[in-house]
């Protein structure tokens, strides 16, 4: 009973019939009319006209979300513990030509306009340094949290007053939103995103991530990124199938939904070991070597984080059998 | 009718096949069962110990090859007509971090030991010009022909005394193989080739690639480098399926025999108007405007190739309806 | 008796005097009172408000402007004898992130709008390939010959017919112009040239060239490039010191008219040997190998350039005697 | 009177004098015989054999050198104040292709093995994350501290120990040296260094660094690098002449030796105000506004150093007069 990342879920039985649906001979590339459909299909979701890309992964989703943000020259704000930062094996310096990530704190991996002003006034503006020029969020974050809309549009306010662009990680952008009792507009370009990834392999994709912009004159670059970074695939229309799959009927939010409220079962389980709250798919709890080595003995496999406490990540595909056993053992834990 | 590019064929039915039953959880990126199973399969299919990497495009394989073969300050050999130079965007540049492509001539697309001795000579060994590092070739080349094991092993020899990486594209390598009456360990480490971009997208397969290396200890730096790209997929066991069947039981051989047969019957409709030998899934033929035209007017479609001639390009799903009625009306064009 | 290199030469006296008459305390970098004199000298020299840089190098100053002219995944239109594309050991491709260099022939190192258009021509406006996005051209050429407005103007109407940045190299800039009859205004941005490299070092300077922004636009991008290259030195007044004693009442004029003069000595004396007509300082050619020898033991120092061809390179503080006697050994020879 | 760079400090005398006997026509780059003479004077001076190249700005010695230690994918360990990470406009970044400086803390800008392993220690050894490859620390540091043998020679065996290439800013490397009583040797390869930039422009010089390897097989990388950065000026002559200069009769250490004492004496008279111990030739004091106010306007130069503090720096042509009455106005605030 796996509980270490979604991103080794199983892929949701409708992603696999979209692909099999779609194999007919088509026009290469983005040019058939799986890709082409994107623009719309987010333009709808977004409420308003978008460009949508797909690319294959997290990573290269968000490195050439900064390469369109971001000159080789400049640097990008994230927090520390950023995937951006801590994950993508310099990636994003790679795409944007050798930028600097300028890095903030923040209470469960989350920037506030404070950090980032700080941040920015500890710059000096001159030929010296390097400038900010954008920031990047993840919603939900790295440790599981998640950014309601309020707290987007004040980091928007300040990126617009400093010039920055504005990139949201959203990995787990469905996790997010499945949270909260909002649009995804409201989420994202009316509290002030230029760019989204919007992940879709954790939460029950196979091998497509978007690139969502509501900056639309920021897409032929991306564009160009793309195929520069060897990521313009040549059958893009089983791709496109899989993202458009995941969207119908609301699919990425059922399997968002189904993630969460395993991790909030388990949350209740944990209750005060709990060492943020949760507030989309993924936990952490302070569990002893000895803890730990207990659980895993049971046959539940998670991720150590740091001395004495544990990750936890729920997806999609968690089965309930596992969800109970893993809070009844839990709650047999000695305080 | 189609006879514009292998890349926008369909995928072959055992490669949905085995995505499907690739569909439980496992080990994220490559650690499930179906990338380790690479090195071994390939091993095999070797007849020496290499390593495999899945990527998901050819330009990616190649460009991640290149980095592994050239630093950013050297050059790499190819031809003018090279994938590499013309159809990457610029991709090599990208992933070597600026490596100059240094140009040679041949007839076919293929590179000679004379062309790449001519480039070394014209470039003086100093710190003021870009080195050559690394020489690269296209095996079938980008006109559809096909290096024998004694081309590449001249090719070898010179690279080899030159202090050059040796690299193949071999995004039509089946293609190739199928065509010459050797081993694939024959056209390649026997003859002095480093790393092989092995294509399989071009051939059956979806979204997969594998960067083989006969030069175990440049597998390290593609992985890096793979990561950087942002192509280390957290699903990757869905890339390793489809090129395991792909491999199964010669698959990939028994495509690249029906897309090359393909482009022989149609060669042989063609007749003088070829202006290159068809040894592969390629041809290249005289085609007036007009003929062009009327060719397109009966429901073919393929592509221009400079004023006068035109590319078309078979793939492993061609239909007989399809071939038989192309080179019947080849036939029927006045010669 | 050195002909082989300006480069090599001393440096005037003039520049001597400037850089000790400049050795106070002052500001930093080029905050100080002769960095900042730069753009008002070469605003009046060019007859229009620029904006100009000091840098160290030729190649500095030619990649810094090649930076501010082509994004990384861009191409640059060069002459396959370009110095950026054969001699500055891969700086265009560092300073540019990777940028193609686009290379078109023609006699005297010289490019052609109908070589221009051809390059532009032969590439598909797509993803898949380069784009050019400026165009790079050498006056006086890297065989030594010049330019004329009319021919540099038709340029600069291609250029900007097909959206391409115009830079110019003008490391002999000074002796294009000492041959020519017009303002250095003429044969720049009235002819359409955004960013020009006028070169110092080979025209009695020691470590200082300009470069002059017409396109005033893209300076600010430039100081960015200087410094993050790690060219913006702390102690830059002894830089500009340099290039304000050079154009001092036209001392970079008449150091070029010295030079050009000596040229035109020995190119008399060379006769039918010219394989190049001289229009500036350099002289090409046909030598044997027995001749060059002869010439070499009698004491005078020059380049081959290639098989049967020599290289002369005459500076501005070329002796007389060094002069006649080579022009009286060159017509020593059998014809 | 200022006091606020070194950088902008005048040119030593001895060093002009040098530039103008140095003034004769010679070998290009760096093949005149004052370039090839730094290898045997370092090699003296270091009581082994090195490899020494001249560039023109400390942050091109710099860049250059964590090129030859890291490569793009790797990490550099430096300070979080170091001035690679805070002044130098990006250029490790770009000079090493986009590699990652990881920050660490420690008094004075110094490095300690503890903080080196504390960074190594949170980086999983694994492709997702950017692996350290080299260490960077600053002597005399960017807050005027200076590291004795030992602090070095134990960072040095950390260094060896996780495998990270050691790399030296000297920018100050003379103040340091002049305070420590230890031969250059003892501070430097005898502890572990690999590679050292030694700085003459803020002590004297006019703009000439120096890049000492003791590793002498990474000495071809850096020449390549210093060519690809436009830094191989043709007259390189006129920067090896300043640097020889500056080494005869250790003029090197006699300025570095002035600064220093100017510092102290300034030391002396700001008593408790330090915020650190003054080593070399800076000074960090606690300063009102009003008392910053009250300095400037008895014409007193220096930065201020965040809120309420002071930067001063000392200067190896700090005036006499300068020093007492700065010393003296120091005194006369009140406590």
């Amino acid at each position: 009973m796996r509980f270490f990342s979604d991103n080794a879920a199983s892929v949701h039985p409708a992603v696999l019939d979209a692909i099999a649906a779609a194999n007919r001979v088509d026009v290469a590339y983005d040019g058939d009319s799986f890709s082409q459909a994107l623009d719309a299909t987010f333009s709808d979701l977004f409420e308003t006209k978008v460009t949508a890309l797909w690319v294959t992964t997290g990573t290269a989703a968000n490195s050439i979300a900064l390469n369109t943000l971001c000159p080789p020259h400049g640097g990008v704000i994230c927090h520390a513990g950023a995937h951006i930062q801590t994950d993508e094996g310099g990636a994003p310096e790679f795409y944007t030509h050798g930028a600097k990530l300028l890095l903030a704190q923040g209470d469960g991996a989350k920037l506030t306009p404070e950090a980032i002003r700080a941040v920015r006034a500890a710059i000096p503006t001159d030929v010296h340094r390097v400038q900010p020029r954008a920031v990047s969020i993840t919603n939900a974050t790295e440790l599981g949290r998640v950014y309601i809309p309020a707290e987007v549009a004040a980091i928007g306010e300040v990126a617009r007053e400093i010039g920055l662009g504005f990139h949201m990680d959203g990995s787990r952008f469905a996790n997010a939103l499945a949270t909260l009792s909002c649009t995804p507009a409201e989420v994202t370009w009316r509290a002030g995103i230029d760019v989204l990834s919007l992940g879709f392999v954790k939460n029950g994709g196979m091998s497509a991530e978007a690139l969502v912009f509501f900056r639309r004159d920021l897409a032929d670059q991306a564009r160009v990124a793309r195929k520069r970074g060897g990521h313009l695939m040549s059958k893009g229309r089983y791709a496109a199938a899989q993202i458009l799959a995941l969207l119908k009927n609301d699919l990425w939010l059922e399997n968002a939904r189904a993630a969460n409220h395993a991790a909030s079962r388990l949350a209740e389980a944990a209750g005060s070991r709990l060492v943020q709250p949760v507030e989309a798919n993924e936990l952490f709890l302070r569990l002893s070597a000895e803890e730990a080595a207990s659980l895993r003995a049971q046959g539940f496999h998670f991720y150590d984080w740091g001395a004495g406490e544990a990750q936890l990540v729920t997806s999609w595909d968690q089965e309930e059998a596992g969800i109970s056993a893993l809070a009844a053992a839990l709650q047999a834990l000695k305080p």
